[in-house]
Order: C-alpha cells, then sequence, then structure tokens
C-alpha cells in the first residue's frame, strides 16, 4: 500500500483493504491487519500489531516505548524487553489515545479518545475504556468491563469481568505517600473481583478489595475491603446494606 | 488557498485572510471562515463549518464522527444523520481538543485545549469551555458559562446561562451503574438552572437539579436536588445557607 | 539539519545528534539542544528553547502561545510580552503534552503524556509532572516534587520542594465562585510548604497553606490551613495526627 501524504517503513504491513489518512507514520514492522480504517496523523510504532477491522482514529499514538522519569519506582530492570503493542479483531481506538508497548488488547474493545493504557497492561474482549482514561502498567482489566470518562485505574491493580468503573473514580497504590524504603514492598493496587462496581468520584485506598458485585456509592472514600453483594457509601465509606437482587450480574441475562 | 506543507480537499472552501500551520487536513465540503488561525496538524472534516476570526490551535480535531463500541448504550439508531459540526465567529479552539460532528457552538466560545465536545451538543455563546473537559452527547449548555479545567459533564444533561462548573466536578446520569434493562428508562443527567454554580470536586447523582442561583459547596456529593439560592455542602450535600446577596446574579452588573 | 518528513525553519537551530520523528514543525528562532529525540508530529513554536538530551514524545506541543477567552479573569496586560518556553537538559516531555510559552522547566523534570505547563509556570529540577497534569498560570512547582496523574494546581499557587500531591487531586483559588468585583483581590491558590503531600482525590480550598511535611488523607476536603507535621482526613478534614516519624522527609536519607 502507498499513500502519497504518510510515511510507511518498507518493513511494514499493512493489510489489504485497509485505509489511511494523511500524515500517518507506521514505523518498521508494523503489521495492520485488512480493513482497518486508521485516521489521520496516526502514529504506528515498530513491530506493533493490530488485527482486522481495526478503527484508529486522529492522532492515536500505538506502541509508544515508556520513557523513565529519574526517580521513577520502575526503572528498567522491570523491563528487559517489551513485547510490541497487540491490539484485537475489530477494536476501536480512540483520537489522541496513547497505547504503550508491552500492552495487549484483546478482540472487539473500544478505547475512547485521549485514553493511556501503559505497558504491561492486559484489556480483556469487548471491555470499554472511556475517554481520557489511564490504565498504569502492571494492571490487568477483564473482559466486558466498562471504564469510564476520567478514571484512573493505578498500576498492580486486576479489575475482574463486567466491572464498573464510573467516571473520575481514583484508584491508589501507595499507602506511604511516596516516602521510606520499606513502602516498596507493599504497593499495591485495588483488586475488583467479577461484577464489582464503583461509583462516580470514589476513592479507593491502597490494596483493597471490592468484592464480586458489590457496590461503592458515588463520592465514598473507601478504606476498607467491602465484602460480595453489598454496598457501601459514605467518608469513610460504610455498610449501607445488599447488592439489589434485579442488579446482580446473575440476573442480567448476559449468561 | 494553497499550502506546500497541508491537505485541502479540492472542495472545501478556506475563508480570505485565513492561515494555517503545516500539516493540516481539511477534508471535503469543509467550510472556514475568514481571517482564521489555525495551528499546525489541526484535523477538519468533511462537511464541518467555521465562522470568520476562529482560531484553531495545534492537533485540533474538528467535526469527528462518533465510533460505537458493541456494547454502547448509544446506537445508530440514535443517529440517523449527524449534521456537521458547526462553529461560530471569534471562537477559540484548544490544542488537541476534540469537537464531534453534530456539535453546535455559538460564538465567541472558547474551548480549551484538550477538551471533547461530543454529538449533538450544543454551547451557549460566550461559554468558556476549560482544559479537559468533556461535555458528553444530548447536553446542552447555555450562554456565558464557565466549565472549569477537567469537569466531566455527562449525557442527558441540562445547564442553563451563567453556570458554573468548578475543576473537576463530576456529573452521572445512571443510578444503576450499567445494570438492569429498568435503568434505560430512567437515564438523566443534571439540570443546572440560571446561574447555578457547583465547587471544585463535587459530585452530582443522575437526575439532580441545580436551582436558579444556588451553590454547591467545594468536595459535596449531592443527592437530592437544591433549592434555588441555596448553598449547600457536605456529603451528602446538607442545607448550609442562603446565595450571599453579593454573589446573586442579579447583583453582577452583567445586565 | 534535514529532514524530509518535517518542516525546520531556517532560522532555528538543532543541535548535534539530534533525531526527529517524521511531521515534526520547528518555528523560527526555535533552538534545539544536543542529543535530543524528537517523536514524529512535535510542535516547537518560535523561539523556544531545549538543553541537551532532552525527550520529546509524539504529538507534544512547545511553546504554544496562550489565548484567551473574552471572559477570561487574565488579560493581555497580564502578559506584556512572553519570554520563550524554556526546558532544561535531560528532561522528558510526554505524548500530546503542552509546554507554554513563558514556562521555565528546570533540568531532569520528567512531565508525562498530555500534561499541560501554563504561562508563567516555573518547574524545578528532578520534578515529576505526571499525565494530565494542570499547571495554571502564575504557579511555581519546586524541585523534586511528584504531581501524580491529572491532578490540578490553579493559578497563583505555590509547591515547594519535595512536595507529593496524588492523583486527581483539586485545588482552587476563587472562594467566589466567578462573582463579584470583590473577588479580583481575592483570587489566591494554594501553598504547600517543603515535603507537603496530598491524598488521592483530595479538594483543598482557596488560599490554603499545607504546611511542611504534612499530610492531606485521600478524599479529605481541607476548608483550613494545616500546621507543619500533622496529618487532617475527612469532609471537612480534621485533626487526625502527627506525620509519622519515618515518613519525615529528614528521615529519607535523601540528604
Amino acid at each position: 500500500m502507498k499513500s502519497a501524504n504518510s510515511y510507511i517503513h518498507r518493513t511494514a504491513r499493512v493489510g489489504k483493504g485497509t485505509t489511511l489518512g494523511k500524515y500517518c507514520v507506521i514505523e518498521s514492522g508494523a503489521v495492520i491487519g485488512k480493513n482497518c480504517t486508521l485516521g489521520s496523523h496516526v502514529i504506528i510504532h515498530s513491530e506493533s500489531q493490530t488485527g482486522n477491522n481495526v478503527r484508529i482514529a486522529d492522532g492515536a499514538v500505538i506502541g509508544k516505548q515508556p520513557a523513565r522519569a529519574k526517580g521513577s519506582i520502575f526503572q528498567d530492570k522491570d523491563r528487559p524487553q517489551l513485547p510490541p503493542a497487540v491490539i484485537g479483531a475489530n477494536c476501536t481506538i480512540g483520537a489522541q489515545a496513547v497505547v504503550y508497548a508491552g500492552c495487549a488488547i484483546s478482540d472487539d474493545v473500544f478505547v475512547a479518545d485521549l485514553a493511556t493504557l501503559r505497558e504491561n497492561v492486559t484489556i480483556g474482549d469487548s471491555t470499554i475504556v472511556g475517554r481520557n482514561v489511564t490504565v498504569e502498567n502492571f494492571t490487568t482489566v477483564g473482559s466486558k468491563c466498562k471504564l469510564e470518562t476520567n478514571c484512573y485505574i493505578t498500576a498492580y491493580s486486576t479489575i475482574e469481568d463486567f466491572c464498573f468503573i464510573a467516571p473520575m473514580v481514583t484508584t491508589t497504590n501507595d499507602n506511604y505517600l511516596g516516602r521510606t524504603e520499606e513502602r516498596f514492598k507493599h504497593f499495591k493496587g485495588v483488586t475488583v473481583r467479577r461484577g464489582g462496581r464503583i461509583g462516580a468520584g470514589a476513592v479507593i485506598l491502597p490494596g483493597i478489595e471490592i468484592g464480586a458485585d458489590a457496590v461503592v456509592g458515588a463520592g465514598a472514600v473507601v478504606t476498607k475491603d467491602v465484602p460480595a453483594r453489598t454496598v457501601v457509601v459514605g467518608v469513610p465509606a460504610r455498610h449501607y446494606g445488599e447488592t439489589p437482587r434485579e442488579q446482580l450480574l446473575e440476573n442480567q441475562g448476559w449468561n
């Protein structure tokens, strides 16, 4: 494939039926599937791969290599060599989204504008990653989740299948706020079990587990684990009741 | 108009006195007014229109067509055909902002860097949309509002004239957090009446109405309607007092 | 230096050993140091300067001139003439970050993807500015600080050395929420003294001072000054205890 207004490295492979906007950059060894649609100004870094029928909107960056701050807690020893970014079939990647090298995205995933998916992140099939969502490194997100606009998923977290994380939710992984050597032993993100849900603007403290089908109310500050199928609200979050039967995952007909 | 470093479709029209940076993309049928200033890497999608004296900064995307996630609650039946994005005279659009097709922006509006205005959104004249603000689809924002940095305006909301939404405010529209079929009947964003104001980091629950000239304190979680000219604070938000006389809209000399 | 796929103004100077991606724009009078690495689609506006060994990732914009909204409280009288953006040696600037003209960044600073640093902002050496962080105009940030993902630092703030601002923290500068003429006399951001720390999702009211080595708990809403070496939590924030000895700055072995 040739394009007068884009740069495609001679070792890159672009599948049949795929179209590009203007001023795209496709670097060496990249592999783009068939019938994909790339907007303008899209950048596909070396070796990155996509499945078929993928849409990548204007200005998105795929396969960015991480750059470390001198004072970052993550240093190069943590990443002897990152695998390429891999994007499954039928995915959509939004405008100006950034997907790092070492990120693996399953099929049918929707990543909205301006979202960032870091290295060593896995996203399960059919999950929706909202606008400007950040999923930090070493985090696993399951299938059929909804991570809503602007929510922040910290490093070392686990989000299982069918979870719902509302807009502006904040998760954390460092109870020591950047002090002591001790803290390096305790870094721990959050765990949201299958079907767990977190309301808008809630803040979840480090290492907390939200149980299966549990609900955290909007604006809550969660300082203790939340048992399965229970609802917590408030600052700090306290037990409020049981998850309504009709809202349980098993009653959605999603099989 | 010709530019050696930009792509302008032959059916696009660019007004007299308008200047472009480098590597811009102006697609078919787009109409750019007179004396506009476009930065570099600006993308104007097909049929989009701007008035005169509009400034569009580097990397902004105008007229993006929405792409639906398979599991999105909004499907194509909701949008038989979107009108083009329309931007009024004397507007400023910030760097890397995204304005969707079907968004109508009145004159003298300021949209800061990285803001996103979705389809079926209307913005009244002289409103300021801050950096990284999201205004979701089917939402109407009035004139002379200030939507401050990072605030999130959910779908199906109404913001009347002269409203002030502080940084990091979160609004919501789904009390069912993504569960039950029932929820589709109840989706409802927030309503902020003329001159209503919401403080920094506050969270507003679905369907809530903030009355005219009412004030929500910073960090409040609003679970009930707020009457006109009253102030609420706390989690959950409780009555705190009356809006100070000198802060009432009628006493600002704004006519 | 010449590049077939980038635009470099003839008066710009690019240091030896510096490499560019594709479709970069380097405007008149810009000075890029030696051994720098620019990604693709990077924009360096007129007169901007960088030291040596600087990395600037895809789509970043350096030296953007501010554009005022008609109703902005900052008008042109406040900026007779902005100096160029200056970026010190060994800095990293993330993808789609925006650094304004009149911003001065010291050596060894790390600015992550999508962050925005406004005009009249100073960043001390070795500070980390996280993803999508906003530092508003007329704000000074010290050395060796960590401003984490999505935090919002309002205009007219002072952040001293070694401060830690967690993800999604909101700071504010206007107790009058945009009303009264009186407010113009009282605009005041926050002050965080040396080693002060603010937990995730906290909201800090206008003019508040967080003392040296003080700690604000996650989700707190801070309405009063926080004395040095004390911890506050809750809504509104109340005294909780002393900063743990082992977390004091003097006990970190950071010299």
